[in-house]
């Protein structure tokens, strides 16, 4: 099992960045616009849909200002199963946001390709806290001949 | 041992994304503007400074249009002894790029750090090549308390 990891830091504070991962107006402003379902509710599933496909995650884990673990139930085949992490910390004037796309199968060349474009997410989610202005599919950075 | 994995594709030609991982202008051009060496002498080392210290890498496989691989042999405690690799291949009408910074031996905090801050040194190196405009340290992406 192989994992993609990722570490950025918003200024701002925790609640906020909670707030971003955990309700559908937060993630449908550094994802995609086209997010379906509860962030806040556990055990629920969230929707995300893109331009070629999209995700169902099931929300495992809720630890306001702290953690939100999702599990993914249905979407590409080398995702389902895995679980995607936010672990939330406070350092100098920022929250830490350490990600983790965990428990792939094999380090495929989607995976690579995955890496990158989560980066550019979590990149997209420090503009929205920050200045109010995200870049959620379908405005979201093309970084390969597949998307 | 854990990898950073990354991929991105460029609007350009496998020689051309090759000479920009091989030339000191295009090295400069889209990671550090302070750096030392020849990129294309097998054996050489490559020196990239940043405003809190760099890395110092050896060349250890060049294959034209294919492959650079590069071992660290000084910098940051964590990275000396693991290797980055840039595998370069066609795809539609753009360069591949499969880019491995292989051999971590702890998946750290850093390493996060670390894999988001390639992930913008590689939307950098697209940029340049596609725009003529890389966004090299000391103009690079800030994407958290650490850099």
């Amino acid at each position: 099992m192989v994992d993609i990891l990722h570490r950025t830091g918003i200024k701002s504070s925790p609640a906020e960045v909670y707030a971003a991962l955990t309700s559908t107006e937060g993630l449908a402003g550094w994802w995609t616009t086209d997010t379906q379902g509860k962030g806040n509710d556990l055990g629920g599933v969230l929707k995300f849909r893109f331009r070629a496909g999209g995700f169902d995650m099931k929300v495992l884990e809720l630890d306001p200002g702290k953690r939100v673990l999702w599990e993914v139930v249905d979407g590409p085949a080398e995702w389902i199963g895995t679980h995607v992490v936010w672990d939330l910390d406070q350092a100098d004037d920022y929250t830490i946001v350490l990600f983790k796309h965990q428990g792939w199968a094999e380090p495929v060349e989607f995976m690579h390709h995955c890496s990158t474009k989560w980066a550019t997410y979590l990149m997209s989610l420090k503009s929205l806290i920050e200045t109010g202005k995200g870049a959620p599919h379908p405005d979201d950075v093309m970084i390969d001949n597949w998307d």
